[in-house]
């Protein structure tokens, strides 16, 4: 009852040179008044059957009285229509049930499956999407639930398909330098023959992704087509999971997400499940690094939300091994995609590197190994990756997704707007604050100038001397270096402590 | 820290025809690359202090590198700039207040005031106000903060003042046909003498709010300056609060409350004492009807919302007394602003109508009178209405509003498309459904078509026989008249028993 859906024929529809961050149609004026639409609110448009939803724009200029206008992407999706009919909508069809959720009710796989089409064909408000995802924030999802959005979410876009056991890892991410990981971890599986087309996402609230990084480096937006292609090709990608049509409604959510600066715990885990679901994922490695400053700061914590994947993991038919990593100081030394591809890129080459990069890449892929039956799984994979064949690996996969696998680490550009930062008495690292790195590596600019970051020269345990470099920050621009330095210092970046620390009495 | 504002100099406004929901900013695509600001992000715009805010659309068509689109109304207030200046947030700069609401702390004064202040601005997506008015469903305001919210949504507006004492008198609504009340009880309390310069609402959840009905008869859109004037001739107004510059944060909170269809009860008290702070009420009778299908079903919860508006009348300096009417059910027998316009013309015309509409009005005006000093309030009231005087005093505030005076009910168009309901069998009438008659006005079309709603022929307690009329729906379209009608007999309008109603044993 909630649907209020009237038909209006007979339009013709216009391409409209419009970017924004929802669908949009654009209709006359006098078009809006007769129907009595008003400015923003949601109206669906298409014909017999295809219809995507937009928020109204009203204008005078762009449309006249006989037609609709719709950006590019929804006029190639209604191409077929000879005539375009409208769809005003009081509320969304599924909207009754998001009431429910509201008020605090539990809701049936239907629903789930209700609301998820509807924001995939974009029926939902901004607000209804904020409203969705603050539900899970206050009252959070039953693992039933949970399991009914995850497949609704698979199951309104397109699935990739291959004719053999697919292989994954995924870091739930949080910890600075992290996102270089996959870089080393991927190829290592690839190169023992396993097939991990692996899907990545851009940083939501951390300085980079793991697609950002390897964007550096390579394309990283494919088609779900030119994914497969790639990964049969390659046996491993490492691409953005946001192309066109992989659970496409996570996209959405996560751009409510942003806006909001939340990431409700199964709201991250329906989205890494989802995509990987979408690329038909049956072995899967996840990660939860815990540690101060992390996302999960204790281990109590991740042992409930690895719990929490693997009942997701059961009910979705997926076997999984979710590794628990030491997250409470940056991964490497580096933050940023350029510093961090420049990082993967020379432990690659040399077969070695920083020891926590290295080990958890390492133990990492070798999980990934063991679901796939490969014996003395981490010995195999050390050895890829000192032997040289990850790295060939890598610049196959580098190539694949038609980026140069010649490039040097040396050739990646760094901003040269500088500023070190130098140890201000001798003593030893007793902590190094990952709140601190990653708030300054994104007021330098990370990671939409991909240039930006923070450089490491001493992690914990680490002996200095006064005036001895801590870190170098690399900023977009001079007012942006400002910021982030001043942000280091305000909030600490370092913990230097002299070895006789206090005497009694 | 979540501020982060750089500052792009040097373009030239342009004025771009297009109406949205919120504002909205059109930049050319190679200037929101070079400076990484991504479609829907919000933007402030402008120059020296004077700052804007609106959502990012980028066009190359609407606009060339050297310029940026917004609409009229941004365009006005910006006329004094010569150079236009872009101000990129990634949040707003109140929004840790909101981060800390969302994790349900309570906040001080000035926080929101920055909030409010953000809002108004346009610095808030209205993913971000959603949060906002959920954070106040899962963790109501304190008392304190909802004062603190009240003061900041006047202060952020302009405030309407005037030479002497300001009554008003305001329902909470949500009632079937509760809309027309307004328009016999301001005349009644203006007649008298008192100053009444009622704001009132467009309806929200309801086919009806009395600036809906009011504008069947007379304009109801006015400037703060008018309204002044036109309150200072004809002693009374009934405008729509939503005039530009009163109150403006409570227009915005409004339109994302309509999409998620939720009225939080602080949110609500916000809104109305909002209005009328603005207007400078300082003695004010507000109307909690309560009952079955009402907003409010118990008069426990009808005594908890009154002590809600009079604690805040404490704290804002606001002599008020509280009604707690009887709303289990219609007001009158109309629903729908033409069907109401109707019926309250003809009440003020013939002195008497509909006993619960002209015991309701008088009584409301009466408590207003007597917050006045008029002794005998209630005989004043009734002798108003009865005399004609009130009558006289609505031609006069028509007139005032740009309405024709002498309208009669019978000019004022209703709907052709209708069915009538009869009864099913004889009986008494003994339950009539708040909730099936607003919902079918609404989809019958009220209240964006005015001509649309309901008028009843029976109410609680009347004497029945088969095939008697028990209702006429009047509806914009065949469709919207199909699945009114539809909604009627899904939930049941009315209930008919018969006098004998069970044989025991």
């Amino acid at each position: 009852m909630s649907l209020n859906a009237k038909l209006v024929k007979g339009f013709k529809l216009k391409k409209i040179d419009v970017a924004f961050d929802s669908n949009i149609v654009v209709l006359n004026r006098s078009v809006a008044r007769s129907y009595g639409i008003s400015e923003g609110s949601i109206i669906g448009v298409g014909c017999s059957g295809r219809v995507f939803g937009g928020k109204v724009v009203l204008s005078d200029s762009l449309v006249d009285k006989y037609s609709i206008g719709v950006p590019e992407d929804i006029y190639e999706k209604l191409s077929e229509c000879e005539n375009v009919e409208l769809y005003p909508f009081e509320f969304p069809p599924s909207f009754s049930y998001l009431r429910k959720r509201l008020r605090g009710e539990h809701l049936p796989e239907n629903a789930y499956m209700s609301i998820v089409r509807d924001v995939t064909h974009g029926l939902y408000d901004p607000g209804q999407i904020a409203a969705f995802l603050l539900s899970q924030v206050y009252k959070p999802l039953s693992l039933d639930e949970l399991a009914y959005l995850i497949r609704a979410m698979v199951e309104t876009g397109e699935i990739v398909k291959f004719p053999e056991t697919v292989y994954d890892e995924h870091s739930i991410g949080g910890v600075p330098g992290n996102s270089k990981v996959a870089l080393i971890a991927v190829p290592i599986v690839a190169s023992m023959g396993l097939l991990i087309p692996k899907t990545s996402s851009r940083a939501i609230t951390s300085p980079a992704g793991t697609a950002d990084t390897m964007e550096v480096l390579a394309r990283v937006d494919f088609s779900p087509d030119e994914i497969h292609e790639i990964a049969l090709r390659a046996r491993g990608t490492i691409v953005w999971g946001g192309a066109l049509g992989l659970a496409p409604a996570d996209d959405i959510f996560i751009r409510v997400e942003r806006k909001l600066a939340i990431d409700p715990q199964t709201q991250m885990v329906a989205s890494i499940l989802a995509k990987k679901l979408a690329m038909s994922v049956s072995r899967l490695v996840i990660d939860i690094p815990f540690g101060k400053g992390a996302k999960v700061e204790t281990e109590e914590d991740a042992v409930e939300l690895g719990s929490l994947f693997l009942s997701q993991a059961q009910r979705l038919g997926i076997t999984m091994r979710v590794a628990l990593t030491y997250g409470g100081e940056p991964v490497g030394f580096t933050i940023g995609p350029a510093l961090e591809a420049r990082e993967a890129l020379e432990t690659l080459i040399k077969g070695t590197g920083a020891p926590n990069l290295v080990e958890k890449a390492c133990s990492l892929a070798a999980l990934v190994l063991s679901l796939g039956g490969v014996t003395s799984a981490d010995q195999a994979a050390c050895e890829a990756l000192k032997s040289g064949k990850a790295y060939a690996k890598f610049k196959e996969i580098i190539e694949a997704q038609e980026g140069d696998p010649d490039i040097k680490p040396e050739d990646i550009p760094i901003s040269s707007i500088q500023y070190t930062l130098t140890a201000p008495r001798d003593g030893i690292v007793s902590f190094v604050n990952n709140v601190a790195l990653n708030m300054a590596a994104r007021l330098a600019g990370a990671p939409d100038d991909k240039s930006a970051g923070i450089r490491l020269y001493a992690k914990t345990g680490y002996r200095v001397r006064k005036g001895d470099p801590l870190l170098t920050v690399y900023a977009s621009t001079k007012n942006r270096l400002r910021d982030a330095v001043r942000t280091l210092s305000e909030l600490g970046a370092f913990v230097i402590e002299g070895v006789l620390v206090r005497i009694l009495p």
